[in-house]
């Protein structure tokens, strides 16, 4: 695991930094996936669950974005796969700086997935390409069915919704459809997966839509 | 209920504003409270509860922040009393020059109290001085425990932590007392209430510290 410092310059052009990244993922063939959630919602949690499953059949690699703390990368090292911490230092979300400053630190050639986790809020992250295939948001289902229509812009950019602790659901009231729905209004084209991290609920169709992805970006 | 669009100016310096602010709530008496968390904690519930029990009793106003949408707005102006809505337009926080522009809409010289609900997000409202007496920050137990050691400046600018749907407790693996201990470790100073917006647990307390500082402004 290795820690790196970043000073923003907000000068350099984001969008740039961006394409050569993408570039660059092209290139080794990895699929890059921008992961997006309010503090809490369970990025961590998914990641765990899914390196789990996935680690003996497809290479995978983390780049771990928090404003202070190394513990989401501590969690994930343990899962014996190449992660990259990226302490932002007070910055809000990841940009393409942040990460080309954190790509040499990985070996891209002997990857097939590389997951970037993006600081936790539902705001700025969505606005700063960092060179993915996909964004891919974690929606909490505590967090309410007005989330879509009040933070549009992260359900507009995302190719991917999980609603996650959806074992909870019993327990609030609120109701899953509504949150589908609210979502599709904002962006029709959303894949919706249900799930629960918890009760591995939903999982299944997450992971295989993750596989579809590594196979395509291979051809 | 009046929308007020902003335009940002980043060159005007907030804390000058916020110091503008400060000295005209203090001129009139108002206890000023800058309401921040993640989307979804609770912010916009806490209000609700809180007004429909001091309303007879206390005279209290809201300016309400969101990207987008009046939702929230809405749902407090059904309780009768004053309400501004900021739309900020894809800014990810609330500052003193927003706020300056919501002032003349609310007459401050016939309120005991003002509500500034923030944008939803733990990280750039913290930044931000609005005029505030105090920051009081809203954790839903669902976030997590480790929290306040991630988004640490928002633990350690506000005054009050509220800890709320501790309803949830029994389905969830997370410990309010590690919560508690995590968030002093940042903030010894921090008074924190454990409640639940559902089940009204843990509110007088609140709703105590609340009048206290009312009575304690307008001495």
């Amino acid at each position: 695991m290795v820690t790196i410092p970043v000073v923003r310059n907000f000068l350099e052009s984001n969008e740039e930094k961006a394409k050569e990244l993408m570039d660059m993922f092209k290139k080794e063939g990895v699929v890059v996936l921008n992961l997006m959630s309010s503090p809490g919602a369970g990025k961590t949690s998914l990641l765990e669950k899914t390196i789990s499953k996935l680690k003996e059949k497809w290479k995978i690699g983390v780049i771990e974005g928090d404003i202070q703390t190394t513990k989401d990368a501590e969690r994930l090292n343990q899962h014996g796969i190449p992660t990259v911490q990226i302490n932002t230092g007070g910055a809000c979300h990841l940009d393409s700086g942040m990460i080309m400053s954190a790509v040499p630190e990985i070996n891209l050639s002997l990857l097939d997935i590389l997951f970037i986790e993006n600081v936790g809020n539902l705001v700025c992250p969505a606005e700063f390409k960092v060179g993915e295939d996909h964004k891919v948001m974690i929606l909490s289902v505590t967090e309410g069915e007005d989330k879509p229509s009040k933070y549009p812009l992260m359900f507009r950019e995302s190719s991917v919704l999980i609603i996650n602790k959806i074992d909870l659901l019993p327990y609030l009231d609120i109701d899953l459809d509504t949150i589908r729905e609210e979502a599709l209004k904002i962006n029709p084209d959303l894949q919706i997966f249900p799930i629960s991290c918890k009760t591995e609920e939903g999982l299944e169709d997450w992971y295989n839509w993750l596989q579809k992805e590594i196979v395509a970006k291979k051809r």
